[in-house]
């Protein structure tokens, strides 16, 4: 099978549903000069898309080669099945977050399984709608398709091509395999850091206050839109619960392990220590910066200066130096107008940055 | 009572347990003019700490003034006790990070409670040892004191001037206080990172994949020395348990609720909405930088070519568009050399950094 990343999706496309991600993939369509449609419930999400240069109103005359559902999970089987009714000979797809039960409902309710191809590109941002879409929101991002047994060659390569038309890297899996990979990877870390948060919601402020950038980096996601990740979470609820069920398990079995060493059974720590050590080697999996393995990283530490400019000075130092940041982080210090900046580079790389930096009076520390 | 932060901390000062606390803390007394004698049992760390300048092996004619014990929470309180009987009139202090088990152990075992005060500087590195050590590493932080009601004002005060010596800001609680105030906000997240890093561990590869910023965040300290955290946990147990019991507790009913709404009972989903709230409330609670209360904050996110030179040459534009940035953090895109920097900037601010940015050629996205 030639699925040929060159060739661009052909249209009309219908984009269903004028969100984030639909106005995004519209934008991402317009860009390579396909022709788009557009349709919302919403008029004015519907108004803000054609604004932006998405596409436009669809026509009833309009016969499209390829439909994306861009509704939230809980309308999107229904959406598809109607999609595949009106639209006899076209390509349907949708970009919803989970897939088995999606895809089902869309089967179940008349839709063609021999047209039909989920899909989930791993693309997001904090804004909300069609205000918040861009063009290039899917490049370069993964977008993983779920077609069935049964569906056919042609179909699923325009589903390809929809997704390097958007500039992003199709990866195939079942839809099972789709929605335990995200429980895991996705929604399992979502509960767990809105669990977490939720603990400092009515704790003394003295405690909340000497909180390091570990609790800072745990609770990020809890202030995530609660609305859309109850429609996730529901809709995948039964892989959710599986691999919450296992969480549990395990930090039941470590409870009890601090109850005995609380009460006195310093035999107890064994179990602790394996907890922790197994942490730290699902942690080595998951895949560094670009995909890659983990490589190792060493850290270079420079506290500057809250003001205007250090930064920039900072990145100027290190890229005379001519060595390529593996990463950056800024660890905010309490209390104080200043921040130590972690930058990380390879390990032969270190003594060459710090020297660039102490040359320009920064305040290193390997 | 006079705690003035300006008056030095009297020498001499000996610091028992020259790791990476203990051996900062010498140097960061040395680099003002303080006498300093070190302890260690391991006559290497000792080696390493004399050879960074962090003072001088222990004599035992010396009587020192005020004592630093900086040795794993385990020793703490049998190392304090020893120390009290040993130089009868010095301020005792340790920086360990558990409080009440360790400084009720010191008394049990002889401690005078009038020179006792616990301690716990809120700073660490990556890096172990007296190799890792910087008289620089407290500049900032704040380090709680935990004195007793039978704390003496010339010891507590002895106490306070070694923090403003070191750089660092005192914050006063009680043992108990202390140690809820970091099971909560450190030692409970650790153990969340680390069971949900272990999911991992035996995953498909190809879910870890698909892995996004959420996950690496919320598994990045789960990399944490177990060992180490395997002792703070176990002494800190008790506090732990209480706040992991309400967490086990809270996930235990999500659990439920995701279990009855895959059977069908939609009703539940109010539960889990519930949770996702209240998680939102709780991280919103955590101070924003510099301690102040959280800022509204917006992001400019720039796709940027993986190759050096190109963070400096962004934030040399972000510095002479004269905005100070609120943070910076890097998105890496799995399997191509590029990363998404997501800028954070006061909202008044984005229009005029996304200008200047946009005039250097930067494909920014807001």
């Amino acid at each position: 099978m030639n699925l040929d990343r060159g060739t661009a999706v052909i249209g009309p496309v219908l984009v269903i549903g004028t969100g984030l991600i639909g106005t995004s993939i519209a934008l991402a369509l317009k860009r390579a000069d396909v022709e788009v449609f557009l349709e919302d419930t919403d008029p004015s999400q519907l108004a803000t898309a054609m604004a932006a240069g998405a596409g436009l109103v669809f026509q009833e005359e309009v016969i499209p080669k390829l439909v994306v559902v861009a509704v939230p999970p809980r309308y999107a089987g229904v959406v598809l099945a109607q999609a595949s009714e009106r639209f006899s000979e076209a390509t349907i797809t949708d970009v919803t977050s989970v897939k088995a039960q999606v895809l089902a409902a869309a089967v179940d309710q008349g839709a063609d399984p021999r047209r039909l191809i989920g899909g989930h590109p791993m693309a997001g941002r904090e804004v909300a709608g069609a205000a918040g879409a861009r063009g290039d929101l899917l490049d370069d991002r993964l977008w993983v398709l779920t077609p069935s047994e049964l569906t056919t060659v042609d179909h699923l390569r325009q589903a390809y091509q929809l997704v390097s038309t958007c500039g992003a890297y199709a990866v195939e899996m079942t839809p099972d395999e789709h929605d335990r990979a995200v429980a895991l990877v996705s929604h399992t870390p979502q509960l767990l850091s809105s669990v977490l948060a939720a603990q400092l919601a009515d704790a003394s402020s003295d405690y909340v206050r000497i909180a390091g950038q570990g609790l800072r980096d745990m609770t990020r996601i809890a202030a995530s839109d609660s609305a859309l990740w109850t429609d996730i979470l529901s809709v995948n609820a039964k892989q959710v619960a599986e691999v919450l069920s296992n969480v549990v398990n395990d930090l039941t079995e470590t409870l009890a392990a601090l109850q005995a060493i609380a009460a006195g059974d310093a035999s107890q720590t064994s179990r602790l220590s394996s907890a922790l050590q197994t942490g730290a080697v699902g942690r080595s999996r998951i895949p560094g910066k670009h995909g890659a393995e983990q490589i190792e990283i060493a850290i270079v530490g420079v506290m500057l200066a809250d003001k205007p400019g250090e930064l920039a000075r900072l990145f100027t130092g290190a890229g005379e130096a001519n060595i390529n940041l593996e990463d950056v982080r800024i660890e905010h210090v309490l209390g104080r107008p200043s921040g130590l900046v972690e930058i990380s580079v390879r390990p032969d790389k270190v003594e060459t940055l710090a020297s660039a930096l102490r040359d320009r009076s920064f305040d290193v520390r390997i």
